[in-house]
């Protein structure tokens, strides 16, 4: 399925309106490319800003048994319970922004079921040891991918025009680690980082993992980017390429959040390179391994407050950037509108 | 007069909350820090969203005839005008933010008086030529602080808890250059940019302007800061510098905007240094000064989006930022009322 084009004239229309409001030219800087951006994406050269909605997909790391976390693994249960009753940040965020959230579990490790209100979408509990055997079957891959397809679908019928992905899944930055070193060629030292936060030993740990995990991958006859994905990644990791995939399918923009998500990403752009026109980087993660993540991506992150915490809060902190920028580029007064000059030469 | 002190048993009970949030310890990252910086300048370990107002001064520059800027003179009342009738970029920023939004003319060079809804509070016709002598008088000086001064009290006794000072000036960043370079002491082509975005051969003259009323003012026997103030600054800057020291000694904590801002920010801490306490940096700015000026104040600011238009707008641009911190602060659950486990020692 080839992928929907940008509207190259409406984003043209909405850079020729920036020279025009009352302001230096440039002057806005990124706040100007961001409108232009998305008047492209939305096909409307002054676009309302987006409506926007957020989805949060868990799932379980069998990979959690080798120590890579700060935290145990049923926290991952224990804080989809906080998604459940409203507690959790990005339940703050969303709050804030007036947002859609949706929490998926596509594979938490707990005998109890889902709480009430979190969508079940449980493909096994946890994904398999990444550092001796593939993460998860090709089936369990295509069933994690249309879990995300299916959340856009449903977005999309509901007329939403921002989406956001974010995670909750203890030990995925073992796995978003492996998958940033593969599609970047980086080395573990350059990305593996503490994650929630993870002493030296710890450190060491999800370093020698992520060695192991690759070594096996690297034997592999294929390299095809699905198996890659399907070898060292998550179910939520997964949910979240077949999100951004469906998303630029759709011809609906993303908003990415921070380092599981570039890694999700990435896997997305590796499987369809032309995703990447509908994604907008929010912020930079206080992980090192990020900024080579977005690097590949050729994507600048507006954001950069240290954050390292995901379920999406770094895209919805964003927001109110896209909001502002969308609300300037509509609503200011052009030169000649206000009987303001436009420069030296023209008003001597 | 002596300013008050922050209350830092409110900044520490706010850092110990931070720390009983469901997020790993300092994932939220900078948003931890502001909530905390907050807590001790509002007196309240659980602030709420500080009630924000917004004030622009706005005033002309004898340096104007020098071809330092973009643009004539006369937009500098044009845009005035656009303030007036909302046109412009921080009345739509502050629409978005729901801020009451003041704008001041304390010497704007126009045959008119200013529109309605825009103070009087106009000293002279813009300064005088600081390339050739000292911009204002002590009287004038004086004059255009207690503006600014004037500005806070009212704002206080409407409840206000967190100000914001934009300015609009044609030639401005010419008189913030020279401050900044006096109170730095960096040289004017580390300083000197080019505004709202002269040329070649107008950066070239804004920087000889710039070194000729360096060495005017380097021959005074005084070098104190008001009285540089006073020889390189503008109406503008001197009200925005008045209104830095006003709120500090009401105890109502500031958010810096751009270049300009922080140069008056740095003349008000010149002269009053415990000032700097209640300051935040909203964002960088584009011109390139802009960075070495924060450095000399300590501070770091949150956005670097490419701005350069003053006004206010990148501090009005930074308040859902601030929002987003204090509310995620408020709202998000604690690991005891959620019953989430707080790490791998205690849950094993």
């Amino acid at each position: 399925m080839s992928l929907p084009a940008v509207d190259v004239q409406a984003g043209n229309a909405a850079r020729a309106r920036q020279q025009q409001l009352t302001k230096p030219p440039g002057s806005l800087g990124r706040l100007e490319d961001l409108a232009c951006w998305f008047a492209a994406r939305l096909k409307n050269p002054v676009p309302a800003p987006p409506r926007c909605e957020i989805f949060v997909f868990a799932a379980d790391h069998g990979v959690t048994v080798r120590g890579v976390s700060a935290f145990p693994q049923s926290v991952t249960a224990q804080m989809v319970g906080n998604f459940a009753r409203g507690g959790a940040a990005i339940n703050v965020l969303a709050s804030l922004e007036d947002c859609r959230i949706e929490v998926v579990d596509v594979g938490v490790a707990s005998d109890e079921p889902p709480p009430v209100g979190i969508r079940n979408e449980r493909l096994r509990a946890g994904t398999r040891d990444l550092a001796s055997t593939a993460a998860m079957t090709a089936d369990e891959l295509r069933s994690a991918l249309a879990v995300g397809e299916h959340c856009v679908r449903a977005a999309v019928d509901r007329g939403v025009q921002l989406l956001i992905a974010g995670e909750m899944g203890i030990a995925n930055s073992t796995a978003a680690a492996c998958l940033i070193c593969t599609f970047t060629g980086a080395a573990p030292e350059m990305v593996v980082g503490r994650g929630t936060g993870v002493d030296d030993a710890g450190l060491a740990r999800k370093r020698e993992v992520v060695r192991m995990a690759l070594a096996r991958v690297s034997k592999e006859s294929s390299q095809e980017a699905s198996r890659t994905l399907a070898g060292l990644g998550g179910f939520e990791i997964a949910a979240m390429a077949g999100f951004y995939i469906e998303s630029a399918r759709r011809g609906v923009p993303v908003m990415l959040d921070g380092y599981i998500s570039t890694a999700a990403a990435l896997a997305a752009v590796a499987m369809e390179p032309g995703v990447v026109d509908w994604m907008l980087a929010s912020h930079r993660s206080a992980e090192g391994g990020h900024r080579i993540a977005l690097e590949k991506l050729r994507l600048e992150p507006l954001l950069d407050l240290g954050l390292r915490l995901g379920e999406g809060t770094g895209a919805a902190l964003t927001l109110p950037i896209v909001r502002a920028a969308l609300t300037l580029h509509a609503k200011m007064a052009t030169f000649g509108e206000a009987g303001v000059s436009e420069g030296i030469d023209e008003s001597k």
